[in-house]
């Protein structure tokens, strides 16, 4: 039986007898009886057994060390009086597979730090079953929200030949690691993508609503809690949508993805806001609820000016249109001002990327960024240009050679009106619906600059 | 509106007004009416728009390409005694973008070949609307089948340092490309993963049951129609299991895929049947009602002996012990003898991997793998050996350096009792379920030995 099977029949199963396999989480000897603690995996409850000398097996009860695997037979008794609704009285203990003495993860506070060099046991905590099984459910929300709504999942390429997006530094993919390319295994240079973004778009001009999900990579040395070098991202793309529709999806998505985790693992949560940040339900609860707000870029250029001009200080206190909005403005405009989650539309075309469409003004695009209390940005996106005059000339502006990219420019050849999509981070809400401070610690093996475990 | 919601819909809808924008497949003109096929990516199924001098933007509408984006007003007509169930006679057809004249997708037969140069478009041809849609809701019956019975989902790193498995070779992921380890991102040899199964064994230790599922990577010189140097893998660990439980559950997930798939994606499988493989449906309800066989590889031997002896001619005639089984093999046996998807157990220890149980006989590992009609091995899997000592002797005799692995090795010392997990290939599953004979036809954007298109 699993222990999350316990949890969910105990009231059934009262004094009846049940048999269990377990990993010992602590073991005491008292006077009277003995105490051990066993934890399956399946929940994040733990499940207490008594054991006393009439116990069969009693001296393998004993003698077995935290992270062992037991193997337990009881009657299972109601406590209602303490905190854990039922116990196990044993009456044989087996000692399946015996631990080391010198196990990494006694019983005590382990720094952060210290877990990340140990990421192939750290999942055995309490704080990391619950953000992996939080990670877990969140991703399957992100397939069922999709799936529900007619959405084609679509496996973009890891590897690729496209090197011009200028999302960010590529790592190289070889055998021969000698830049001789014609002769390497491609015939070609070839990369980790940084984005599946273009070929999700040529398969919304087929499905019309089309979504990824999937492993991305950049090659930057940066050693902030927020980048890893590799991580997840969703990237869904609806062909005749504007960014209405976009904004829209955006917030039908984080809605549903964030309700669905609230509903799945409320155990997790009520143990991440004890453990991690205070007010974490509510805050994540809000997103659901909220309305979400929607300024233009200027309109944020216009609110954090008068702020400054009565007294609040910023970091950046030059705001001039062509700004790129720095994360202390971002929750500034979303904490102090809308207090939700708000998008900023309507972004300077020299700030973002060459695909999105200029907007009639012509020193606009039709981008839209959404910026959550608590953490700022979360995902951005845009409605594509459909003009190939308008992107051949922003690939000239952004020095691409559009050569390079000329089957995805081209497809604005064969009948394309709109298209829009966005690009989220997975590990960035995985962090923000964990309170995980640190992008290290809600990745099963993270990659970093210099780190490369497990 | 969707042309899906119409199909849904149109009985309700009939003589009622409607606008739809979709992709011009057809489009001829009658002496009487013109005829325009619709298709917006939303369903298999085509629309046939009936227009004629009075509608509002008639000259638009016989000027529209193929391929062009086209809006249409006008009423759902039933046409209950010709192939389709209802058409749409045009008030007003507006030409959203012209396709230029030499799209390359004309309506006309087009070879596999000549569509994989073009991959950034062949989605919009029927057969590959119908492989990707299949692909798509197969991926989601998988996460599906796993997340409902309380498996965690573990994404395992794509780039990693483990070059020991001896699963294939590897590609190398760099970013100084000179052989420069210590000086290169992450300090040392960093490459694209084999499989995911060694992390995933290290997370079903702290969760009993996960799954992993994303890309793996070959840099194989085959050019064969099955393999790709990028794919997806399915690979399910359950701790405290033995191979009986894994049989079964390959055998559950299966079946519980492929009856999704059957329910979700009818009119696809039927296109596929007409197009790629006739019986494929009957051939794929097949599995979902069988009863599995189970046969040791020594039976499997006699078997194949017995029948070279009745005249039965292989390619391979020379059926001794340590044979590692062709597909020639493997199909005989659950296509002529068993007539089901059967498992082959307890293969010869030198031929299996080095995490293998090693069998109380000295001389099998607890391995299976699953032959099914018309294909031979699908998945593959074995319960993981849980001592020390034997793992450090097999590494041994496969010369494998057990230090490069001691994380996953060590994983012994800590409280190891069963662990048993297989991997399925997830394009191989989507080729057995669409009939499509060439891997690189059911992946979205291929990789082989010298393409990388885009």
């Amino acid at each position: 039986m699993d222990i999350k099977y316990l949890y969910y029949k105990h009231e059934t199963l009262k004094e009846q007898k049940i048999t269990i396999i377990g990993r010992v989480r602590s073991n005491r000897q008292g006077k009277a009886v003995s105490f051990m603690v066993l934890n399956d995996g399946t929940t994040l409850n733990d499940l207490q057994v008594v054991y006393k000398e009439e116990t069969e097996g009693f001296d393998e009860g004993t003698k077995s060390r935290v992270s062992s695997i037991v193997e337990v037979e009881g009657i299972l008794v109601p406590t209602p009086s303490r905190a854990q609704p039922f116990e196990i009285y044993a009456t044989t203990i087996t000692l399946l597979d015996q631990a080391i003495q010198d196990y990494p993860l006694q019983k005590k506070e382990h720094s952060p730090e210290f877990l990340r060099e140990i990421s192939h046991l750290r999942a055995r905590t309490k704080t990391f079953q619950a953000i992996f099984r939080v990670r877990s459910t969140a991703a399957y929300a992100i397939h069922k929200f999709f799936q529900e709504n007619n959405y084609v999942y679509v496996t973009t390429p890891v590897i690729t030949s496209n090197d011009a997006e200028g999302a960010g530094e590529q790592f190289i993919v070889t055998v021969n690691e000698n830049k001789d390319y014609a002769n390497d295994y491609f015939g070609k240079k070839a990369s980790l993508t940084v984005s599946g973004q273009l070929n999700g778009e040529a398969f919304a001009q087929a499905f019309k609503k089309i979504y990824t999900f999937g492993p991305t990579f950049r090659a930057e040395n940066s050693h902030t809690t927020k980048h890893a070098s590799e991580f997840w991202m969703i990237e869904p793309e609806v062909a005749f949508a504007d960014l209405n529709q976009n904004i829209q999806l955006m917030q039908d998505m984080l809605k549903s993805v964030i309700s669905y985790v609230l509903q799945q693992n409320k155990a997790e949560l009520e143990f991440l806001q004890e453990q991690l940040e205070p007010g974490l339900i509510e805050k994540i609860t809000g997103i659901v609820n909220s309305k979400f707000k929607i300024n233009t870029y200027e309109e944020v250029l216009d609110i954090l000016q008068k702020a400054i001009d009565n007294g609040h200080k910023f970091e950046e206190n030059n705001i001039h249109f062509g700004l790129d909005l720095g994360t202390e403005h971002e929750r500034f405009i979303c904490e102090q001002i809308n207090k939700c989650p708000t998008f900023v539309v309507n972004y300077p075309k020299e700030i973002k990327s060459f695909y999105m469409k200029l907007n009639e003004d012509g020193k606009t695009v039709a981008a839209a960024d959404l910026l959550v209390p608590g953490i700022g940005e979360l995902c951005g996106g845009s409605e594509r240009e459909s003009s190939l005059d308008n992107i051949l000339e922003r690939c000239e502006f952004f020095r691409i050679n559009p050569e390079e990219l000329d089957w995805y420019i081209g497809l604005r050849k064969y009948g394309f009106y709109k298209s829009a999509g966005f690009g989220l981070g997975f590990e960035r809400l995985i962090m923000y619906i964990t309170g995980a401070a640190n992008i290290r610690d809600v990745i099963p093996f993270p990659r970093t600059p210099k780190t490369l475990l497990y």
